[in-house]
């Protein structure tokens, strides 16, 4: 039962990623990610996965030799070392992808590491990762249909346009949904919005709304509409949405949306940490919290995210970036052992077609994840996949995320400064 | 590693406890306890502590036959159980008795039980309950003298009077601090106050704080001051203070005096629940919270509760009831694993002289405990001292803690009524 990290490895991977829209611009034909190994003295593999970008991929490395001789359980170890070796860069503000955030640097890394020890306790005392959280309480996990406006390819792509063609019309969106509902079974809907001219968006929300009745439906256009665009749209759509995700920036503006139209509101952008927690219960600005244990300090935090959500009275989603199994394993195992837990998680999932844990590409029934039993996450490493997609890393030229510059690519003047919209188009 | 929970013993004891002041009145002479046993088909048997008193007893049995079959890694599902067997009573307001509170009645079983899983856990995996936790930062947990004003005998004693004597003067406590020091090695101390006339406590604080410099020093009046007199006194005795603990009854009035006196306020009275939290976090009415995993749910969640104090930039210290070495276990390890816990824990312990752990009394180093680092709580029953303290319990007579009816014996016309004293008694 007593064993120690004996070898750390962090290795930066890129897999292949459709052309999806958002505020911030577009995808690029690559998204990063790192896959990070903890192997035990007696030959145990603890699996994790987070961000693949450089400030990260550094941040890790850096640790990674403090981790040696470390006993998967004393987590409370794991994050004295790491914040011994990381810096909390001050917050540059509204940030797209909150997993980089300059102000949650410790909490990133810790959370990258706090989930491989989790394997590696689940595989030292035979109990899968979710008997280690207190257990599940469901038997699956419900996952939402992501939903993105998109091209039909990359300009100059490096590779094979995805099957999943365009998508900038209400009736295009509608049969994406319908498509990704057919292949998964999800029984609730995300739209990733801000992308788009707002009554194209509104336009789709009311259509997929037709399509799909009675099913739960959220927008989220990553705060690019002003607060006055917002309380229109949110007048209008309200009546359609289970929750509306972060329509526009600042906790502040959030507040003042809530104000103006009651409805509930949900974010990753405003309350990614516990001081924006605690601002939040002064100004209730949101009323849904996304959690992600890629940034929130890993499982056992975001459990105790989970219990500050229950005392405060809010409601509580997960949050997904561009990621493959084994992060989609952890999410699971995590979601499972929540009993506050009570919307469907986001997941980019459906959008990724490489897979780097042996077996290949994780099934859904019908729109969830059956919560494994087996000991650890349930998954281990294809090594030749890993291999493959660390090489593709290598040569694909994308060290940090950036899809505005990428939008640039297409449209030259795009600044992707939010909001960037403030009223629709004119008729 | 597989082990399920197939049998349940709640055993009610009752041991002696010294004629202790207080607000409510005095202590009895005989301090009641409920000791958990759940024993595994394999034979190994997790131990928990927790109250006595006839409505937690009733609890208790009326939720163990539930148990059997339960792995004890499963902690929600104990918590489902439990959910499904006991009723929160409305609650009837204050009480000085903080686990007894009728509001609660859910928590508290859940916690009892928690407790006991946890040592089973331990022990399956071979390690101390701590590492279950995220292991132990630091190698020793502080505890503080615990202080109180006390008759020499119990009226109509049904034992041989204890040797600590009276202490009804400044002298005397200060005497009794200088016992309890040497024989411990307290670096803190904390002074239970409410009982007598306040004149005389703040002459006591003046006393210790004058015998004992520079030593970190509380007052604990159980809500038994109004809020003038808690101003007024806290404006003499503030700047003596490490924290100033339930002067005054209710939220909105410990709000009131901490806007009167910026004083730090803690409790164990006024935050010992979610809901209250919430409200806490609103009104500001104390600034540290007296965490106690016998009604709060249990070890998790009063670290999640430490993580809710570090959210809201909260102090968090550690309450305690009369109790025996199973709860002190308990208490340690958890501290242990709370980086956050930064005050020295209350405990009741050096006034007991019984015990119901193997090897008797636990021995204090410095003023604190080596946190154990043998598999579980580390500490087993001695079965003998387990049937000798059932036996008082059926033949004590006390089935319910009632300070205020055994000072009526005292006094025929004792209320116990808070808050008593509205300010000091004229000169």
């Amino acid at each position: 039962m007593k064993d120690t990290i004996s070898a750390v490895r962090v290795t930066p991977i890129a897999f292949r990623d459709p052309p999806l829209l958002n505020a911030a611009g577009i995808h690029e034909p690559y998204a990063l990610r790192s896959i990070i190994e903890l192997e035990t003295a007696s030959g145990l593999i603890g699996l994790g996965e987070s961000y693949g970008d450089a400030d990260t991929l550094a941040d890790l490395e850096r640790v990674a030799p403090a981790l040696i001789g470390l006993d998967p359980f004393l987590l409370n170890e794991l994050t004295r070392r790491v914040e011994s070796l990381t810096v909390n860069r001050a917050d540059t503000g509204l940030n797209l992808a909150p997993g980089t955030h300059g102000d949650k640097v410790t909490m990133r890394v810790v959370s990258a590491f706090e989930v491989a020890c989790h394997d590696l306790m689940g595989q030292l005392t035979g109990r899968p990762v979710h008997e280690l959280l207190g257990g599940k309480v469901r038997d699956s996990v419900p996952y939402s249909a992501y939903l993105f406006f998109k091209y039909a390819e990359h300009l100059n792509s490096p590779y094979q346009k995805d099957d999943w063609g365009e998508a900038l019309t209400p009736a295009q969106v509608v049969a994406q949904a319908q498509r990704m509902i057919g292949e998964y079974g999800f029984h609730s809907i995300k739209l990733k919005g801000g992308a788009l001219e707002p009554g194209i968006e509104a336009d789709t929300v009311r259509a997929l709304a037709a399509a799909f009745p009675g099913m739960p439906l959220r927008i989220d256009p990553n705060a690019n509409w002003s607060v006055d665009l917002a309380v229109e749209l949110g007048e209008e759509l309200g009546s359609l949405l289970e929750y509306y995700e972060d329509p526009t920036p600042t906790l502040e503006g959030m507040a003042e949306l809530h104000r103006r139209t009651g409805l509930p509101l949900a974010t990753n952008m405003v309350v990614t940490s516990a001081a924006e927690f605690k601002r939040n219960a002064t100004l209730n600005g949101v009323q849904v919290v996304l959690s992600d244990h890629h940034y929130w300090g890993g499982l056992r935090a975001t459990q105790q995210l989970a219990a500050m959500c229950g005392t405060f009275g809010l409601g509580l989603s997960m949050h997904s970036n561009s990621h493959l199994g084994i992060s989609l394993m952890a999410m699971t195992h995590l979601a499972a052992s929540v009993p506050n837990l009570t919307y469907a998680c986001d997941t980019h999932y459906p959008w990724q077609d490489e897979e780097v844990v042996a077996g290949g590409r994780i099934k859904f029934e019908n729109g969830g994840l059956k919560v494994p039993d087996a000991p650890g996450l349930g998954v281990t490493l294809d090594r030749d996949a890993l291999e493959r997609l660390h090489q593709q890393y290598l040569t694909c030229g994308i060290r940090r995320r950036d899809d505005a510059g990428q939008m640039r690519r297409y449209d030259p003047a795009f600044e992707g400064l939010t909001p960037r919209f403030t009223a629709r188009a004119k008729v």
